[in-house]
């Protein structure tokens, strides 16, 4: 990374909110026990449960995502049984088949917008029909999507209606759900997730924490000595105060919310940006990853002032771009992304 | 935790050195890549070659000590090779049977100091002859050990030496290396180990981290693609620079042996008393971990006092019990237990 | 499986070739080493190696299918690496997840004939970039494949080629290899094989031996301790004996060709009568597996009098059938199938 | 195997038991259904019901013993859940880690005669206790046991009871459960075990059977998709109607028993030959394999003629051997062993 020019690349270049420091520093030198059985975990889980108006389930803290996806994922299936994954879900591509490495095959359902749909997921439970075949039992499906997409309420509804019609578990993964539940394109709220899925997680690490993500098993049946896969799987911190902390300062003061909604409006910004100067976007922006579709030239000169992927050509003249923003990112440097974002169209028309 | 009584339970019951949290709050804002590919990290990673000497290894961190002794193990193996490990092993009996959850089986030696020899090693060797037993490939050793001892240089030499013939691999986990090269027992010195092991880990966690260990290897068999490895489980931290941050302070102005150094001296002071009185030990006093043997009326005061465990029976009316120490354990904590344990001790004898 | 009506349901419908028996008759009281050291299992080998023209292969017998695809990949593999296959492959669709429950990901292709390119391997690899993803290093290809098709050895060539390039294992399934060597649709021999693959199994169970699949061992990378692997995967039948009896005798007087011969022959005979009815089908027949396409009525009827699958909806008034052959297919069987068919084609016009 | 001298080595030296082959040759033509679904298997399960005078069970076959074992114990147990076996056990010892393999840890309990008993299981059920440790699921027994021990009804009983007690699951491994049953030391009957084992597998290879082991679940618990694990481990014949035919035969006119009957008869024909010489024996002979104690002298004379184990040196001057023996040793070449080991120990007293 190009330390001159800001980036837009990633949600997780810096370091921490300051409130979580500072938590971290006023704490420091609280003897505590290890193993995620200390008084700041206590909290975090008790502050967690009434954020999502639900007491019943059980909360776990793990460090990152890849982790808390296939220790979700392997602790709820047994051997023979697989998971359907949209093709784009982080699962099956960019976690080194961490979900095969524990024994599990992935059912892909391609898609073009990142998410997946009953009638899609039907099909895969018609074509597995015998003991020659795995036999999905769980649904994977990201909110935020990869491709920044959310989920509605009605469509996670539908999901979870038929998920349980046909005994599958329904599993979001949560790494970006701040910016998820905070997008004007979703009426869905962190109450309803108890009830529409079997377990979830909410991530830290891309909305404001150091590490840290938060699972929710919602489901009785995934609860059961859940302590083991996270040791097994070498995720359990021996300072688990650490996250404890952590999430005990995001869910004060309403602080995760604020996070993922700076993170909104900071992309929504650009993306008002990108409307007046009449581009078009891959999907609709709906969250803190939003993929404007530009001319080259213009994306050529940007690129000497900002650090961004290029995520895919459109055609001859055009690619498209992905532009990330965060809990962190200034609105100064949004406003002189959008000013020379201005500046190089207007040179370009010329 | 009764937060009320100074805990000896564990060298992991605070946070982290000042100096660590200062750093971390320090470089918060300045953006970096993400996964361990950040200055963080690479001058972290030239700091620890500069201290042990040694610029041809590879060092990746990751959060804690099963993930490193599995991954490394794992990555070592062939999926029908084994590991021998001394039956007080950490990977033994701690680690929920990660090694094996990743296909391995172990070996155990039974052992009464923790650590293992040549001669124990030969054993195994010749026991497993053909295709219808594991191959063992590997000898892990703890530094210091589960139970406070240590290896000297000779030891380690010796050890080595052996393995180097035999075509075994030697990892030494130094979840507590630190404490060990500290040791007035050992002549060991941390510049040695890359001559004389295969890959060794330099424990941050339980020497002043927040988390974090350092996985340094030394045989370029075991360097291959070995990011592969780390993020298949789970352990690519997307905010890797935490872990740079903490063992670029940990190797600078040596606080890393200075931690050790001060936890060692604490335990070595209540020792001291405890000779002064002319109670015995289960093995010499080597580390941070010390198992005085004491008579059980006095083991009954003293933990209405402070937080210690009671470690096993050693007759009707004597029992070992642990004390650790780390780098944040107050000396003045150190004095009130030996003035206590003095004080005890007299009324007993009364 | 209704006995009274012949079946075209599978090609493992009846037991062994009588030679086979006679040879297990023969040899039964002889005393011999047990898991595959007998003598028969050393005749059995030095057949192959002359049949394939190739004495520097390793050969090892297992009893099927599934557990020689899943054992050569997996002791091929590193944990990290993935396997590329067609959609349709066996190891994708019908071994219930082996290649996954021993940790790989399967990277599938899109096919609509079974057989996969260099084209579309290309894009696997271009997809897979770094430490984030899998890292592809095998093809598997079957042969004929699981739609009945056949690679001609242009096609195994440039496949082979590519493979060597990119540094990728290509790794054929003969399952039904007998019957692909003697397509008349493929000019590839079975003496090409050791040249053109890294591994590859020659199918017995689907062509006249009770049990087994010798595995053959080219690459020399994929022959360290196999036997390790195959026992480790209760492959190492205590017995091997009958393994090799069993391959000794269909290497003996050209019995595996004669086998395989037969089967294609009972096939065509079946695909020129619908050929002659003018009748269509899914793909050029090229092995004992054909997929005529056929008026539902005239299926109907037909199915009243033998076993076979129905395999796909073609059109309102059409479907396939899948009609199977083996080296135990009578002749007389065959003949009555087409003049059912002809009366039943001649009744429906009417 | 030097074919000239008779061998005592193994149990599984020979091919099949006369009927067996006969059977395969009379039903070879009959068409079936693959995979284990034909008739042979459905009449062998009647069979091997009635014979266990219970039809509650769930009765699969498949290949060998190690597929039977690791199976059976992987299917049973969750992946942090551990299996516990005698440091004998063919589990622990002899199968290329193949449990480990699946993921699961072994707790090896140490014995001298191969047996374990409830108080040495308490021990490791103490010793476990919390999370940080795998948690043991199983016991894991032989019978008759790697040593030729056999366990009697009343110690079946009382392991049974406690680990009932405990929630732990008894798998009993019969690889050579005929020899167990017939045993004069044993008054275990066929028809116990399902009341008193969670599991067990019936050996067929080992006592008269080409290959095949019978898997009898007893436990509701273990019985669900059990199909599923024998598919995914590569252990589902495409022609398993062989394995249905074997042990229809075996449990018709009561051929299993007496095979195992004969092997026993000529194990203790031997020992009643060595008693008379007045030499000891490694525990006392139980079933097919006895460990005579004899003079070096002794043995170097005997194994110029016969083909036998030397096992373990016992002083300066004796040493043990394993005699194996089964349905396929003839009297004759007993006879003459025994009429040898008298002439030779004759010469020695000279």
């Amino acid at each position: 990374m190009n330390n001159q020019k800001f980036s837009f690349l990633y949600d997780y270049s810096e370091g921490a909110h300051p409130k979580i420091l500072e938590a971290l520093s006023m704490t420091n030198l609280v003897q505590q026990n290890g193993y995620g059985e200390d008084n700041y975990c206590e909290e975090a889980k008790y502050l967690i449960k009434k954020a999502i108006n639900n007491d019943q389930v059980d909360v776990h803290f793990v460090s990152g995502g890849t982790q808390a996806n296939y220790i979700v994922i392997s602790s709820a299936l047994k051997p023979y049984e697989s998971v359907i994954s949209a093709s784009t879900g982080h699962i099956h591509v960019h976690e080194t088949g961490a979900v095969e490495a524990k024994g599990h095959k992935i059912n892909a359902i391609e898609t073009t917008d990142g998410k997946i749909t009953p009638e899609q997921i039907e099909k895969v439970l018609i074509f597995h029909t015998d003991e020659h075949m795995v036999r999905p039992k769980m649904v994977y499906i990201s909110n935020s999507t990869e491709i920044g997409t959310v989920y509605t309420k009605s469509e996670l509804k539908k999901l979870h209606l038929y998920c349980k019609e046909k005994g599958l578990y329904l599993f979001m993964d949560g790494a970006r759900l701040g910016s998820a539940l905070m997008s004007p394109e979703s009426d869905l709220s962190i109450t309803d997730l108890p009830e529409l899925t079997d377990a979830f997680y909410i991530g830290g690490t891309k909305n404001g924490a150091l590490i840290g993500e938060a699972i929710v098993l919602c489901n009785d049946n995934l609860k059961n000595r859940f302590r083991y896969y996270i040791k097994q799987n070498g995720a359990l911190l021996a300072k688990g105060r650490i996250l404890g902390i952590q999430f005990k300062t995001l869910f004060t003061d309403n602080l995760f919310f604020d996070n993922a909604k700076h993170a909104n409006d900071m992309a929504f910004k650009v993306a008002e940006a990108v409307k007046d100067l009449e581009y078009d976007f891959l999907g609709e922006p709906s969250s803190n990853q939003i993929f404007p579709i530009l001319p080259n030239h213009v994306i050529d000169e940007l690129s000497k002032l900002y650090q961004f992927y290029v995520w895919s050509k459109v055609d001859e003249d055009r690619s498209s771009i992905r532009i990330v923003t965060s809990w962190a990112t200034p609105e100064s440097e949004v406003d002189s992304f959008i000013a020379d974002l201005i500046r190089i169209n207007k040179q370009g028309r010329l």
